[in-house]
């Protein structure tokens, strides 16, 4: 088993809402060591949160070689679903840590890190929640992210929920025929409207995002209600990323799971900014602590 | 203290999501006592729709001076929210009940018959939800009424919603500024975005539906956003005013709290079919247990 010296260790955390991965590198970004557990956001709770950030860092300790003793050790960035809000960021920050440090920021900042290694870019999520960031200079644009169902327009939770609400108004009547009825019936096991309506009542973004790609099946199969629906997701997309064009980033990363079925809706325009993704979230966060832990080092040198 | 003898006693009861009211009415239709209690819709639990309808009942009988016993011999219609649910209504069923007998039947039900008197005709209701029926001979059209976010379109829950969402997409840098954003913050008592998504993060159909005036009030100061929100939440009610037209009613009352309010956007020929409803739903639960009192008593002498 190795000791934790004199070197020094970065840590990189991304914390969604189902699970948070940890990823330990050495100070010359050789991979050292991996984890994974459960939700990371704090918006089940810190106690669920702050567990499962010590666990995925012991399984990245242990993964390393590395006695759990050196957590005390790490040079810790994170990037967290959920502390755009103040009342999650503001229980993160009192959070008494393990670490060495423990540099904290959003998920979606450390997925474009990660997305363009570190450097200046933008980055659009489109999951089950769908937000953009792009950072130039000093300059930073951030859009989306805030929820569902009021929020979040475009990504696959609005999706699922489009289908079900047009569902349920052709069924009525109220609006023409659909092949998304057939579709939603197969797909959850329901047999009629009123199946349907059990089925999604208090139904989370999480359960609504399962179903969204078959709205893009039928919009392929010409169905004109799942065009409209399609066409009207692309048109949230385009207005993020032309919100992120403000601050002219080079490139523009889509990522998430939906990411490639919506791509094709996109402008030329648009598409002609879009990159893939160089790296994962968790490296972001390790770039984000590296870059924190430097520039506090210049602030202590030029103190002197 | 009168009692409970060869008279008969019809018991209305019209159980929505926050409460229960009953009606108790003697066999020529006089008024004899009224009761109010808690939620009498099975979606929070049957125990607690039980024990408001038993609590309403209890007090329209001390209100009439009769006896608690009574109940046994009331002949009880009753209208409640959520019994389009199979599942719920399968409860209801099951439910070991204290009258004579119950009917059950919807709230719309309910509303349809009192705004009519007991008589044909059609009803479209804008509250926190929004759903309509229309009922000609045996000819019944039912539509909206499925819920919320996927359904209720045009309802108090969906104007709140709509709000939100634009403000959101306002501050954000994705639509134009709107009036409903200092509107929102006054009325919220929110000052920025991340308190707004802390505010409405999970909340129910009710607080949205709070915020629904401040859209028509924005309307009528010439906001194009809440113009906007107001005329698709008014063509959603057209939709389901044409649906209602299909059985050819004769009039269709428009009520919930919200009705006065979308009333001046609809069509004028949607309008000049407009009633205002006759009596309450209590009563309509009313001539439901008595026009199926006396099909009973018919399908009785018929046997012999």
């Amino acid at each position: 088993m190795r000791t934790a010296g004199a070197q020094r260790y970065y840590l990189g955390v991304d914390g969604g809402g189902s699970k948070c991965r940890a990823l330990l590198v050495s100070e010359d970004m050789k991979v050292l060591g991996e984890g994974i557990a459960g939700p990371g956001n704090p918006v089940r709770g810190m106690d669920i949160a702050t567990a499962s950030i010590i666990d995925a860092t012991k399984q990245a300790l242990l993964c390393a070689g590395l006695p759990e003793k050196a957590m005390a050790e790490l040079t810790v960035g994170a990037g967290l679903a959920g502390v755009n809000v103040p009342q999650y960021y503001a229980l993160f920050r009192e959070w008494q840590h393990p670490f060495a440090s423990f540099h904290l920021t959003s998920d979606l900042h450390i997925a474009c890190l990660g997305a363009h290694q570190g450097q200046d870019g933008g980055v659009i999520i489109i999951g089950t929640g769908s937000c953009g960031l792009a950072q130039v200079n000093d300059l930073v644009v951030e859009v989306g992210g805030h929820g569902f169902p009021y929020g979040d327009n475009g990504s696959g939770a609005w999706y699922g929920l489009q289908m079900v609400h047009h569902v349920l108004l052709s069924l009525d009547g109220l609006a023409e025929p659909t092949l998304l009825t057939n579709a939603l019936f197969k797909a959850s096991q329901c047999h009629n409207q009123l199946d349907l309506i059990q089925h999604f009542m208090h139904s989370s973004p999480t359960v609504y995002a399962r179903y969204a790609p078959l709205v893009f099946e039928a919009a392929e199969q010409n169905d004109t209600t799942a065009q409209a629906i399609v066409r009207k997701g692309a048109a949230h997309i385009h207005r993020i990323a032309r919100r992120l064009l403000d601050v002219k980033p080079a490139s523009v990363a889509l990522i998430g799971g939906l990411a490639y079925k919506v791509e094709p809706y996109l402008d030329s325009d648009i598409q002609s900014l879009l990159t893939t993704a160089k790296a994962a979230p968790e490296w972001g966060a390790v770039w984000y602590a590296q870059q924190l832990h430097e520039q506090q080092d210049r602030q202590i040198y030029d103190a002197f």
